[in-house]
């Protein structure tokens, strides 16, 4: 049994902005698989803003880390040893495991085998992920944008709002999205077909901006931001407009979260507010996936990720990933992908 | 022609808190109806807090006021000479007419024949008209409780709040309302039935108040204050909550409203927010006057008003109903009502 598994500790809750310090990397035994258990081996991990929430001692819709825990992440990998009937070695798998090279899954964490010849094997913790299947069900399902209608995304190029932008574009709407750089601008523009984008960071204010490029008003907000954003979004709002609330990274790391003033818009504009979290929702990932990775396979729907290399690395790929200075689905590659190339 | 037709004029917009300097006093003739038209003797009106959103210079759902208009208003009266086939001298009226004396009513202002042995005349402005009918849309179409769902109400002795408390008893909810006064919780509990209420105006904190008082969380949220309530309500809020915003009165008078913190719990909380206005659900009052008029006869609905005498005092009734300083429904009464006391 050799000491060869690193692994990633939640060492200490963070107090505002989370950061390395947070976290401390350990080694410990390969472990060896019990009665009905596989070992796998870790090839891309995901981070996710949700995890920032499970770093809070209060209840959220995932259970609070305690520090000493290895944290636990989506992950995409292959088995190398089994004891359990429906999968064998070599098998590549995805499921919810830990931030670390080696994991025990039991079958049991939402794990199911992925084929690798469908798509990039990274692919599966984004636009054919979790993160995908949020954008279809709160663009697709809460939103519910009619074509001709006027639909704004925040983090437009990021894992989830990439997809929400293009579903929204499929279904004929006007689509505008805000993005942490000139970069990110382009790339929902040019790429992603989205009609019109601005860079939040360089906006005077984010009331003009959204006047501005938002002419006719939005009728869906795809809000991933929270925060002043979605004060500016409310008094753009058309009547009747539904605000999709899929998250805040804006607001994750701040003691005090920004007050939001526009609310009483609400009973005037008619408006809806509706907040939601992807796992209510699971029984629709086989209809998305197929419909998900036909428009893939076509060239209709265009997805980036911003791959970070090394175990080492996830806790500074995380931190920045709230920051935005990732571009694109954040992933990080802790060991070598045998198909790549293929 | 005589000079005796009083009416209240819009003066000046109020900046901040609206006040009597706000509005003029002023003597006009008595207008002859043209054709189709009728004159009507306003013997009551009503003061709502939709009007103070008239009074600022921005897009409402109801135009904005203009200095120097007389103020509209809805009015039960009695037709006193009519050129429209559809009514005669005599005929009790509803409709939206102005704060004066006597109008002009062309038959087209929501106006239809109040029956005077249904009810009281100025139920019509209340229970049985649109503060009534935005209780029932707001809590049975769009907050929709079950059976045994924790229902809590703010401003729950006024004209919207007693009605909204009361079918969700009816249909089986632990209800609790917020108040301005001990008597105004009183009146809640004993004659509404709610479960239990609080005086928020002593409350040391809404978040300990309602904690205290919605020990098993919150449901349904019917909203008619805004502010740092609903801050404390997101607090309280149990998983797929519905929040109702009918109105925020606490906020209509404030140059900065009150900033909400609390908004990131939305997709924690899969919570929904639903504004409305009632004037979109007019086809439903047959139904729900039909319904209300026998629970009112049965005993099973409670109503209170708060009757203020006097067309000069209308300015005050509407000023101190903004300030939460009525006690039921707030209606002045202009003339003689020849019905009282039959």
């Amino acid at each position: 049994m050799t000491d060869g598994n690193r692994q990633v500790v939640f060492a200490s809750r963070p107090s505002g902005w989370v950061g390395e310090e947070n976290f401390s990397l350990h080694s410990a035994a390969i472990p060896e698989p019990g009665p009905g258990e596989m070992l796998v081996r870790n090839i891309y991990m995901s981070v996710d803003p949700y995890m920032r929430g499970m770093m809070v001692d209060r209840p959220s819709y995932a259970a609070p880390l305690r520090p000493g825990d290895v944290l636990s992440c989506r992950v995409v990998g292959q088995v190398v040893a089994s004891n359990n009937p429906d999968y064998g070695a070599g098998d590549f798998v995805f499921g919810m495991l830990r931030w670390e090279e080696y994991s025990i899954a039991k079958g049991d964490e939402d794990l199911r085998k992925v084929d690798p010849d469908l798509a990039p094997l990274s692919w599966n913790l984004g636009v054919l992920g979790a993160p995908g299947l949020t954008a279809w069900v709160g663009m697709m399902e809460l939103g519910r944008p009619k074509a001709g209608e006027q639909v704004f995304v925040s983090a437009a190029s990021g894992a989830v709002g990439q997809v929400a932008g293009q579903l929204a574009r499929l279904r004929g709407c006007r689509v505008v999205g805000s993005a942490g750089s000139d970069d990110k601008v382009a790339f929902i523009r040019r790429e992603c077909g989205y009609d019109d984008g601005f860079n939040y960071r360089r906006a005077a204010s984010f009331e003009t901006a959204l006047a501005s490029h938002c002419p006719d008003g939005i009728d869906v907000y795809f809000d991933n931001v929270g925060g002043t954003m979605l004060d500016a979004v409310l008094l753009q709002a058309n009547d009747h407009a539904r605000l999709i609330e899929c998250g805040m990274i804006s607001q994750y790391n701040l003691q005090q979260p920004d007050g939001i003033h526009n609310l009483a818009l609400f009973a005037r504009k008619r408006l809806t507010m509706r907040g939601f979290i992807v796992r209510d929702h699971y029984e629709l990932l086989p209809k998305y996936l197929s419909d998900m990775a036909a428009w893939l396979k076509s060239g209709e729907v265009k997805y980036r990720e911003d791959m970070v290399r090394g175990l080492e690395q996830a806790p500074a790929a995380f931190i920045r990933m709230l920051k935005g200075e990732n571009f694109g689905k954040q992933v990080v590659q802790i060991a070598d992908d045998p198909t790549e190339g293929s």
